[in-house]
């Protein structure tokens, strides 16, 4: 058994039955969560509002939240569609299109192939070079091919595993060959660029794009899902259609209202990430790995094939440890050299360095 | 505009905008909840685990939860799948079995009509007898009729908006001719002979019955969305199959966890139900309204032709009293003359039979 037994990180279920450490007790790599944890008003409106937020239906419509999701982006509320989490949107984007074939970055979210196949649609594989760094720049030939076979594109932005953001290059030139695209910006907020480099006023104008945002990991709160889509009113329409009522819950809907656009939140972690992001790359670095450069709060790192380490190994010795990374592995394009490691509070990534040092220490042996 | 603008009671941000009160002032008997309320546990869990549950993803196969429900019900936990409420179930279960055509009794539950139309399945209509007081047992004839068309069935166990119990002949007639049938028990639990009449045990042998159930309405947790199916391990794989990633969020799985089996908690519920609900139908009939029997927690009432009253009307004349009713003119196979009620605590049914007396003396003129 492994720990990405139902394909992804954060499952602390299985780490306990696999290391046979409390569930609760484990220090979470595997995930990417903001470090800084709940903002304030979600732990006030808990306090206050969880009686009535529970015991009455939700907006099945989400009213408020589309509103305010509206006035933060600057888009209409009507080319707003929230949701059950990403994870939701992402299936409802790709199943409102009826694709016959899907085209997808080769490493990418696992759940892109997923949400294709539950369509019923093959996939048109794009590469994306580890020479180059998993820069989809050096892709856009490869892209244009796939354009030939795929109805459909479902790009991240910046992608996962890899943390890179897409060139504009690349979703202009299948928009214009009247290509639908789905961007998952999940990650994007981490970026410190969302301003200049989100599609998401774009897409309130297009009826060929679809950006998909979360909220739960940028505000750490993704026990209780939310995310959304803007794209032009007739695509919002075909998702809202095939989603099911009430989908998202009271909590999700008011928790989001309320934490949107809390630009001190905001300016801290960009100020955190801005910071561990370049002391954690160079400490993987420093242990001899190779991290790729990203615009998420994550890093793709490698371990050098003359180790002869499998990040097998490694997660099992820092599983054992009390630490979960993730291994890479499962991604196509990547193998059993490769881990993902998110990017917590400096404390955390001592601790991480320090495990990683001792486990592959013992591991080269 | 009306009321049921999302198709649904229990919308009081429509009402907000209808009469012109505060969307939290209402007195709702237009969605059927338990007057009780969350039970303690519930509180208890948002005030202990909020943060760690908001924090995390939830577990991606909800197994602490469906080991409970299994020990609950005496199935085994790979004969349940726990869903976003009873709709995403409702939903995974039709299209997991993409039938071409699905009988509905009518009136029924809108949701179900919404379902097979997501799917792409007709619907095969089969009507209740209002003479015989909705009572399923005399359509008997009219669904093996059905068989001969539908592809698949789909009951509420009792019936949404009637209150009426399926005779058991129903679905053992269907399921012996090969028909998979889903039976929504959404408010069984309120029926007070549920041990006798649910058909749980049966679904989990059976490949062909699919048991559908809320934990939303008589927990008093809509807000928190939880529903679960139990059927055959084959059904409830392939139900799986389509469900997206972290369908469940945290807190429900723990408090659906917590509540499930809190015995005092339901015998409180029945005994308030088993008095209140023949006290509210006499309080109805004395005011020349005609309730229909029910085993759930609402009423189906009919306004007398020779009044010249529409629902519509006193939905209205309510409404701008603070007071929410159930439209039930949208179900098929009824009209204007039809409302439905929840049954809430003895003083809201006091003050819903006042204001129904004031309001219908004035409209009667």
């Amino acid at each position: 058994m492994m720990l990405e037994k139902h394909g992804h990180g954060g499952d602390v279920w299985t780490a306990a039955e696999l290391y046979g450490l409390d569930k609760n007790s484990f220090l979470d790599f595997s995930s990417n969560m903001n470090p800084l944890g709940p903002p304030e008003a979600a732990g006030r409106i808990i306090q206050e509002e969880w009686r009535r937020e529970l015991s009455r239906y939700p907006d099945p419509d989400c009213r408020e939240l589309r509103q305010r999701i509206g006035e933060v982006y600057g888009v209409s509320a009507s080319c707003v569609l929230a949701g059950n989490g990403a994870a939701e949107i992402i299936d409802l984007a790709v199943r409102s299109r009826s694709p016959r074939t899907v085209g997808l970055l080769q490493p990418s979210f696992r759940e892109y192939a997923t949400a294709a196949q539950r369509a019923g649609a093959g996939i048109v594989d794009i590469p994306l070079s580890a020479e180059r760094e998993f820069d989809p720049v050096w892709s856009l030939a490869e892209v244009q091919k796939a354009a030939r076979e795929a109805e459909l594109f479902l790009f991240g932005h910046p992608n996962n595993p890899t943390g890179r953001l897409l060139p504009p290059e690349f979703v202009r030139q299948l928009t214009a060959a009247g290509k639908p695209v789905i961007l998952d910006e999940a990650f994007i907020d981490f970026s410190g660029e969302e301003e200049r480099v989100s599609f998401i006023r774009q897409a309130a104008e297009s009826d060929r794009l679809c950006v998909v945002r979360s909220m739960t990991k940028f505000y750490t709160v993704p026990g209780l899902r939310l995310g959304f889509a803007v794209a032009g009113q007739g695509w919002i329409e075909a998702m809202k259609r095939l989603q099911v009522e009430w989908s998202v819950n009271g909590l999700a809907q008011r928790i989001g209202q309320a934490v949107l656009g809390d630009e001190e939140y905001a300016r801290a972690t960009r100020d955190w990430l801005h910071e561990e992001s370049a002391w954690l790359t160079q400490a993987l670095t420093g242990l001899g790995l190779r991290a790729t450069p990203s615009a998420a709060n994550y890093l793709l790192f490698r371990i050098p094939s003359e180790w002869g380490v499998t990040i097998h190994s490694l997660q099992e010795a820092m599983g054992r440890r009390g630490i979960l990374i993730r291994s890479a592995a499962t991604y196509q394009g990547l193998d059993d050299r490769y881990g993902r490691s998110a990017i917590r509070s400096h404390e955390d990534n001592m601790r991480l360095v320090a495990a990683l040092a001792a486990c592959l220490e013992d591991l080269r042996g």
